[in-house]
């Protein structure tokens, strides 16, 4: 019924094994697909074909990594200027060492992939404080895996922050499903901003 | 089908102005209702009665307005505590004397309010390039009226911002009435973040 | 030589504790002076006798308390359409329960409280990664005192996250201490701003 | 006496014409030497030299150009690590379309920069609204110069705009000149974060 694409940009690998988390997590919904994409080698054929998009990246000096901004830059931004993904559903998530135990700028990061997805109409996903393992990196813009116990450590995402991962993939996908099923959650130009018909 | 409840702060009746042409946008899809209230007379059983929320502010100091903040703070807080929000939709819009033409710390008084609607754990529609009059204060995030022409004039929304508003709150209605139609979009909690069923 | 206003909000307690730790940090650097004051207590006047501003919040719905708003737009937006507060020194701090452990909305929260010394004019002193106790609650922003152990808790700000506090408060006095000796931090707008004399 | 640095990325060269202008206004401060530097040409040495740096770029989809953005995921972030850069003077500035009036997501492209230099533990300098042409693309935040009058236009940056820039590139070296003026600005780790000398 519907097809949610996620791509991620990973240094190390473990931004990629939490895509892959979360890309799990999509495909517990039923009539879902799901396509699992870096931002080295997504292509914009790939993003017309999804219903619904989840950007994810490590945290690099408060904001994301620069392959993914690339990949928004030169492909997504012509998206945008054609209007061509309005109404479809987004999502964001984003790993990083985290070093201080406040977030080390994960905030910032999840908002400059939101704003990817605002500007291109897409509606939005948050992550609800009640989702399965919020603990363990829950922020209501997405989650957050901390993958570091220190300033310059590198780790994979812990196993305790797996499931949220999963149930961020599940809540973008169940969306997808709901809004507007008979097209599958892609709401066409006119439908979502013309006058009521 | 759904109803969606419009709260707005205001100093000078020009963001009531603004929210009032808001709702008018709700009223344009079929089946909705739409309620009203400033910050200081809404009532918590207004909002737990509403599928759909609209914040809306005068940008002040680069964030929103202390009443709405306070409501949001005394208010809000609660319903998010007990998760009693998640699922439902949301949307915010600004306004502002804009001095300097950049936004004037619109877009960081939008994402104050969309924070709150995140932590609620709501489904966010954002305002698509492609809405009517979106050349006369479009952001993605939703739509700004700038009510001033130089540092300390105000003025109402100008009249070339008013289908925008109503274009926003049509949309966020839009989504209202598309998720979930069986439940006029409240998404219980258990369906939203559960394992698939 | 310069005085150094520290203003916060506090429900329980923990915010003022905070603050109490930041302005031990100020008094560190020899020749400046501290004023600690609540946002329902403090001044016009205690403001302009400042040559530096710190603002501390708890992290309320991923904002500030609506009581430091409150005062912002009362109190500080008459200072800012006046400029009288251009090339002074700020920095800001949080406090939160932090559940989910990616921040719990920190960074926006800060962000609100900077943008509010942008709009003054101010200059920004940020936390530097190197900073004593960084690993305890350090955001790049301003410290954040996680007071909290899980979705509910309040706790005092956590022994390990007052150098911290103090380490900030100091390196904000030092660059009122600094920033143009003579006149104790304070430059008068026309030195900030006019033509290179 | 000290050395600023503007680095900028450009798409059209408006981005680099405004970066040229903000370079000028450096150069009005005696005793103050400027070097002005694309993404793309920009060293490591060329930054350890600068006691103030200024990044600029133009607002591409909410954020910053991809461009400027490996430069500081593959250089700065190496001087973040090593704490190299701490008490030094920062400063940002964005160019743009800015189609819909409402900045056009300046304000999160500019903190985006903004939170690179917090992260390198930067002091930073805002842009005060009694700036000369502060109604030609003021924000608090820096300035933000227009470059388009619709969706789609790319046009230079405007004349009425040109005086702002210049006027925080002179904001930004005169903060420089007066921070510790015995090392032209550049604050050793040591003396900006241990306890009191």
């Amino acid at each position: 019924m519907g097809t949610v694409l996620v791509i991620y940009a990973s240094d190390y690998g473990h931004t990629k094994r939490a895509a892959a988390e979360v890309a799990l997590g999509v495909e517990r919904v039923v009539g879902t697909n799901v396509r699992l994409r870096s931002a080295a080698e997504v292509t914009r054929e790939d993003v017309l074909d999804a219903d619904g998009l989840i950007l994810g990246s490590p945290v690099h000096m408060g904001s994301i990594h620069w392959e993914l901004k690339r990949f928004i830059d030169e492909t997504l931004s012509a998206l945008w200027n054609q209007d061509l993904m309005v109404g479809r559903v987004g999502g964001v998530f984003a790993t990083g060492g985290g070093y201080g135990g406040a977030g080390g700028g994960c905030e910032l990061a999840m908002l400059s992939m939101l704003a990817t997805l605002a500007e291109l109409g897409m509606v939005i996903v948050p992550l609800p404080k009640c989702t399965e393992s919020y603990a363990h990196g829950g922020l209501h813009w997405g989650p957050y895996a901390r993958c570091g116990s220190d300033e310059l450590s590198h780790t994979p995402p812990p196993a305790e922050s797996l499931p949220l991962l999963m149930a961020h993939g599940q809540n973008v996908a169940r969306v997808v499903s709901q809004l507007s099923p008979q097209t599958a959650g892609r709401i066409a130009r006119p439908s979502f901003t013309s006058p009521q018909t």
